[in-house]
């Protein structure tokens, strides 16, 4: 995805989504909310009263992503809101000023070369479908918001990949970072 | 500038920048405005009433600049509001969507090893004191605000430079470019 798109995640009492499980993996929690809605755009204030939280992010430009890596992304990545796809993730991360700091190929060598963010997503393409929100130029509390989509049966491959990067290089930058677990409602 | 500081440009018939030029290099000019006004966060809408145009931009992390390049800028960059620098340039650019689609890789080699982006400014450091404000994100008609400061001694250096930019292959992508001159009020 190239082109900018905002979206507006609300976690509350209502919402396609059902919240399983909130996790505080690095700083602090989200507040409770038993559902997720997903906005196409700015909800009305009438739609956020009583809402727990409001997160929001734009698809954007590739950051990091290299000419050859996007050919095999295009080639593999599946689209999301397949029907099997009833399980996914949220997943809010705020990276430190030292990261923001550092210049671009700085950047790009930690996130791909010394951590392989991008293969290790790759080895997990078409089970996950993934799309990457930014937040960071919005002034939102999280730099980047990640949704997942997967089938129940690719729910273990799903918990591999995210323990992988938690392992990496890269993360020794995430300041913040908050894992939510979602099931679609029926 | 790392660190994320929204802006809001503001031209109508008070600030503390005379417009001196208003010029459409490629594609629609902004309404005429005889001053420009630069707010520091999102002005109150009182401020904006009878305003001529409104533009916004964030000073974000690099996008295409490597280490030694950022050591070498580092080094000689001005900081903007010297007493001497009584002239200044806003330009506001729009790149094509197809700009946007290039993967990193591209979009850098197209910026510096074959536009040389960066080389370019760097020949005109210390006279020419510049700041990147980015719209794209923030879904602004402008995908960046680029603001510079200058002697009026400096001011023919100021206009080889970008004459030189406007000739490189990384213009090719542009869409949309408005050029504003000013003079700072006494």
């Amino acid at each position: 995805v190239s082109s900018r798109m905002l979206s507006t995640f609300v976690g509350g009492r209502s919402g396609q989504w059902r919240i399983e499980r909130s996790s505080a993996v690095v700083g602090l929690a989200l507040p409770t909310a038993s559902h997720l809605a997903i906005f196409e755009n700015e909800p009305g204030t009438r739609a956020l009263e009583q809402e727990s939280w409001v997160l929001r992010g734009v698809t954007s430009y590739e950051r990091y992503v290299h000419a050859t890596e996007q050919a095999r992304l295009i080639a593999i990545q599946p689209p999301l809101q397949r029907p099997q796809a009833t399980q996914a993730a949220l997943i809010p991360v705020k990276k430190s000023a030292d990261w923001w700091r550092l210049p671009q190929d700085r950047r790009r060598a930690i996130f791909e070369e010394r951590s392989q963010h991008i293969t290790l997503g790759l080895r997990y393409l078409p089970a996950i479908a993934r799309r990457l929100y930014h937040g960071h130029d919005l002034g939102e509390p999280f730099d980047f918001l990640t949704w997942f989509e997967y089938a129940p049966a690719d729910a273990e491959a799903f918990e591999e990949l995210v323990q992988a990067l938690r392992r990496t290089e890269e993360w020794t930058y995430v300041e913040r970072e908050v894992d939510l677990r979602l099931t679609k409602r029926a």
